[in-house]
């Protein structure tokens, strides 16, 4: 396949990041002198592992808010949302290229928009991730509407969202608390939703532990800002994907 | 067997919290006017449920720092430490009593210490119970080693022992710091000690969570300190809890 793809104009990287040393091994096969790179994984620090292979300003980052499950090869259940947000990783990221995929996108019939700053929709995102991926597999592979219907894991999510936003102030991306009752909200509307965490929980499959808890988590530390709940959420999960090498 | 048992001297509780409501119900069959009833169950509020039944100056409160497992029926794994130390329960507790009690344990070859403050001595246990019973159980059901060998988890074990020793304090109880470095080594030298409440996990039974960790939470909250650690742990053991009786 590699070779096939050689010189590709856009590679849309989906894979999840416990799969970054694979990406990286692969990106250079379908990288030539015309290609751009589009990560759309979850949580941070994906945008520079790819700078590792291809120019920053050959990369874009975006987000896909979507509830989305591979059933099995091939079947794929869309359950709600689909938006991607995106932007170039850096301000040297050609315009025109970026309104290239944002056509490309719009003909297949998907919403897509061109935000302005990548940062803050990459934190923005973790709002929604942290709790809910986090909790949905430390507490063993369960939905995000069990995680809302026992009031102390509630509350824990809602603090795990308080910690992101603090998160984000030390790497100076403000959120406006109101995400908190949003993404409440949304996630209440989306019914017994099985996060990617808790599928991979459930199929003892490795956890995106790093990019979802661990970057974001030590990013604070390094600007001496201490997260319990995330702290903790991390060492569990952390914990789990040690025990799956042993 | 309680009318055999009727008007005991000395009722022992050593029953699971979790069994509370059973002990409740079984203990006045047991009570004459002449009992006194000791408990070594972990936690807090053992003593203050025992009180609805029998007068309060009639109670023993203890804790037995023991490593001991029970393999099968009458089948008793004894592998560490063993030393009980107790008080009674408020100070109308007849001293004589206490130290007949005394004799009884140390006539059948077992430590036994009359201690100055029985609430002390709770909170003490505790900051062992809360870190290496919460944690061996929240990771699905660990040994004490796992715990201390993954240095993520190690670290929350030293918050949750933080949390413990703030949460004595608005209790009125202080404790030495020290106890952090003496509670690791103690368990560095038990070795892959299973905790309780990491086997009531395996074994799928309902876990000691509100002695342990909810009620010194909620002490702690009542004074308007917050323990995060604590509640993150105590929400998903509760979770657990909640989706046993599901």
């Amino acid at each position: 396949m590699p070779e096939e793809c050689k010189d590709s104009d856009l590679i849309l990287v989906c894979l999840k990041t416990t799969a970054n040393d694979y990406m990286l091994k692969t990106l250079p096969k379908l990288i030539g002198p015309n290609s751009v790179v589009m990560t759309l994984q979850n949580g941070l620090g994906n945008e520079e592992e790819i700078s590792k292979v291809i120019s920053a300003d050959k990369i874009i980052g975006g987000v896909a808010f979507i509830c989305v499950n591979r059933i099995s090869a091939g079947k794929i259940d869309h359950s709600a949302f689909g938006h991607v947000k995106a932007n170039g990783f850096n301000k040297n990221f050609a315009p025109e290229k970026l309104r290239a995929v944002k056509e490309l996108f719009e003909q297949s019939g998907l919403d897509f928009s061109i935000e302005e700053n990548l940062h803050e929709l990459k934190w923005e995102k973790l709002v929604w991730n942290v709790p809910f991926n986090g909790l949905s597999a430390s507490l063993g592979g369960v939905d995000t509407r069990s995680i809302l219907a026992h009031q102390p894991t509630h509350a824990v999510a809602i603090e795990l969202m308080k910690e992101v936003i603090l998160g984000a102030k030390t790497q100076d991306v403000i959120l406006d608390n109101k995400l908190i009752d949003e993404n409440i909200n949304k996630t209440l509307k989306m019914g017994p939703y099985m996060t990617s965490m808790s599928i991979d929980r459930l199929n003892k499959k490795p956890l995106e532990v790093e990019g979802i808890i661990g970057i974001p988590l030590r990013k604070a530390k390094d600007k001496g800002i201490k997260l319990p709940y995330m702290e903790n959420l991390y060492a569990e999960l952390s914990y789990y994907n040690a025990s799956l090498i042993k």
